[in-house]
């Protein structure tokens, strides 16, 4: 980095951190293995995280008040369910498996990346999953976090920038001395937009077969770097 | 503990889980002998923390608005330090004396304890201090959080009732699966009268010659435990 290193980095999470497809078809496929379900699991984990960005698009205009993730996670379940012929599966089952998103595995860069970034500087997630979700992945995983940013802090998702902002007023620093790092070029944009600093780590396989984008930077962000560990090295970690 | 256990213990901080009375005399005192400067430094951190209470009680009534934890420390201490003849100072010492907070050493049991009782609970501070001091005082002295809850958070100190239910809240959880450990009764109360459980660790010397309650617990707590280490065996960890 040519420019000021900054005292925070804080990290989106699903995708970036964590690899929520992998590890949630390789649940639920183990659950139908148990259950004697046969279902398109890839199928329903796909559609399930195609409800994500639609579902807080509704809160974030203001058509659906304030909703932690959890929930709109739940709604969105309950309805694949039943398109699915799924709907009279036991409630503490439905739980379950929403609470996967609590479970979710840390691609194997991240623990070593960010334990070494947080010997240097202040680490954070600064995600949509509400503090709960967070701190569940958090000792499911060891990540390391020093502090933990949920979207319900600010009752706003992201990219509203009451979340990116809301980061800086919270540790008392000025914008460029958080870093959001992310695997999404879209939320890079928006923290730049209010002056953070960036870095992008690829997760090429974020969406499986589906990926259409995010393969490398399409901006020239503050740091680019190839994974976690990279990232440390990058960043004088 | 004969009732259900919590799934959560969080922390009041500044005389619970750190020593403030000692790390602020102790640093001064040095801070005197470096610059050459003859103080009652013992008299002066008494009289910061003196100020505290009523500080935040401005906010809780209104007075004031919502302002954090690091405005208020440093609003008294320049009214202090005028006092005493001292306004004179370089800005640069009087923001180091201010951060002094953010610095404050654990007693020695804290950090043994808390990281025995993270095996088996969610641990995290709720503290009257803003987020960035409870950030940088775990970095300092390495106490193992999974979250940390500042009175910024919810923009009310406590015992204003938004705080202890802000943390159930955050967690997900009923207050009753949130324990309150704090080596004040008062505070316990608040937190037991919203439901929480609660724990009281004794610290004796907390205000030196000048403590004048909380030697022991007042009501018949949750539990009632000699130390962290203490409280860690009592609740299973």
């Amino acid at each position: 980095m040519e420019t000021e290193r900054p005292s925070a980095l804080v990290f989106d999470v699903f995708g970036t951190v964590v690899d929520w497809r992998s590890s949630l078809i390789g649940e639920l496929t183990e659950f139908g293995r148990r259950s004697g379900l046969d279902v398109d699991w890839a199928g329903l984990v796909d559609a399930w995280r195609a409800a994500y960005k639609p579902s807080m698009d509704r809160v974030r205009r203001g058509e659906q008040t304030w909703t932690p993730l959890d929930d709109l996670h739940r709604a969105s379940l309950d309805r694949l369910l039943e398109e699915r012929g799924l709907a009279g599966l036991a409630e503490s089952d439905k739980r379950w498996i929403n609470l996967g998103w609590h479970r979710l595995k840390p691609w194997p860069d991240s623990v070593p990346g960010i334990t070494r970034l947080k010997q240097r500087y202040i680490v954070g997630p600064l995600s949509n999953g509400n503090v709960a979700l967070l701190v569940d992945m958090a000792r499911h995983s060891a990540l390391p976090w020093d502090v933990v940013f949920g979207a319900d802090l600010f009752r706003r998702y992201k990219p509203d920038p009451e979340t990116y902002l809301g980061v800086a007023r919270l540790l008392r620093l000025a914008p460029a001395q958080v870093m959001l790092v992310a695997a999404h070029n879209e939320d890079l944009a928006a923290a730049r937009a209010l002056g953070l600093k960036t870095g992008f780590v690829p997760r090429a396989t974020e969406y499986g077969p589906l990926q259409k984008k995010d393969f490398a930077a399409d901006q020239p962000w503050d740091v680019v770097a190839r994974d976690m560990e990279h990232l440390a090295e990058l960043m004088g970690a």
